[in-house]
């Protein structure tokens, strides 16, 4: 083996975490497309803008981790077990996350993972879902005059559950914007809980699905009726949810 | 003059809002930087990445907007103008903003001038820094077990001022991460606001100035520490304050 062969071998690859946006390929940052283009593994993701892999090397190796066996933290043990394998391997890895890799996107554990490994890590911050898909279906989370704040918050974990650390009333208290992530199927508990604790029910409200993407619909109704509209209209995940006085607005109809 | 010049001088251009993110010219958009390179007439501002102006065609007209003389108020109708009379003339315009243009970058109010006017327009959502500076700066604004919302709030209009439409009070019950933007001469009061009302004053809180630039500094202490330690490493606009568990990590510096 000579001195080159010897170091090259010993050169650890580094992990790039990159945010994929919306769904929309165009919404990839263009140092996100740097790294998917020169990377040498990519993981990817159910949510990932998918034609975006097109920009990888022929001889790159993809790996979907969306099919990785068992629940969820398991997966997530596996998905760190991978970047770190393949980084140690010698190979540049990017981790292809839609959305943003901090919003709800458990960069944060990956992160931690490579450092206890030894391994250098960065971020490519991505657009998040939760105020492109809004602004993409015309919903402006923050106007003039009507909102100076806005709220994201996981659906997750429905209101009262008892991993819930959010506090659902005063939320409701708080003038803010509401974007839900993840919440289609606790959309009904959600709306009760901030009407009890005295949003008016006639608060405007939108769903969003498939946002930013050719699929993309909209169900709008007020926040008692909105978890009825989007059932009725068989809305399905990924969805984004708008609860505020912003979700009447509708700026890409009126252009 | 023939019917093809007819044709040309009656087309309206298109204006397209293009979010720049948060300063590095690699966190614009795959179509941001197409919508650039592709604009008859680019106005620009303050806080945009200003390297991406290189991407602009060499005859494309660039107007800084920063420039335009007058208050705030006046500012945004000279730019809502000078959009609507370069689409008229048959000018492809950009408005390019840093961060994304609906986070507090009235991008609907020039939606709605262009509607009013009769122009298309169209939205690319950009990496807002809301998300991104934080994410740059090694701070997680959603962690696994840590939070399940975060609420960006603008600094701009302090807590108490009859303009104000935010329930500080609410926000620091909710349990959600705040992140402030437009807060560096307001910090000091937020921070007792939030005090007062009970969120506990050995919060983490962080500053990120310049955030994802070569300038970028981060200022860490306590809620009830922070207004001053910002103060003390003389933090300038622009910077984002990110206030809860999550400002105490440094993902950046760990790996």
């Amino acid at each position: 083996m000579t001195s080159k062969e010897t170091r090259v071998g010993e050169r650890m690859g580094v992990v790039t975490l990159v945010g994929g946006g919306p769904g929309d390929p165009g919404l990839v940052t263009v140092a996100g497309r740097d790294a998917i283009a020169a990377a040498d593994v990519i993981l990817t993701d159910r949510l990932v803008p998918q034609a975006a892999l097109a920009w990888a090397r022929p001889d790159a190796e993809i790996i979907d981790v969306a099919k990785v066996p068992g629940g969820r933290s398991t997966e997530q043990d596996e998905i760190n077990r991978l970047l770190i394998e393949h980084a140690k391997a010698g190979n540049d890895v990017v981790r292809f996350k839609g959305g943003d890799s901090f919003v709800f996107g458990r960069g944060g554990e990956e992160l931690l993972a490579c450092a206890d490994a030894g391994i250098e890590a960065r971020v490519i911050p991505g657009v998040s879902s939760a105020t492109a898909v809004p602004a993409v279906a015309g919903i402006p989370l923050t106007h003039r005059g009507l909102t100076q704040a806005f709220t994201v918050v996981s659906g997750h974990v429905p209101p009262g559950h008892p991993d819930s650390t959010v506090d659902w009333a005063a939320l409701a208290r708080s003038g803010s914007t509401l974007v839900v992530m993840m919440g289609v199927r606790t959309l009904g508990d959600i709306a009760e809980a901030l009407v009890s604790a005295g949003l008016d029910p006639a608060t405007p409200a939108a769903v969003i699905a498939d946002g930013a993407t050719p699929s993309q619909r909209v169900v709008r109704s007020d926040l008692s009726g909105i978890a009825q509209a989007a059932s009725e209209a068989d809305i399905a995940p990924p969805a984004v949810t708008v609860i505020g006085d912003v979700a009447a607005l509708d700026l890409v109809e009126h252009a």
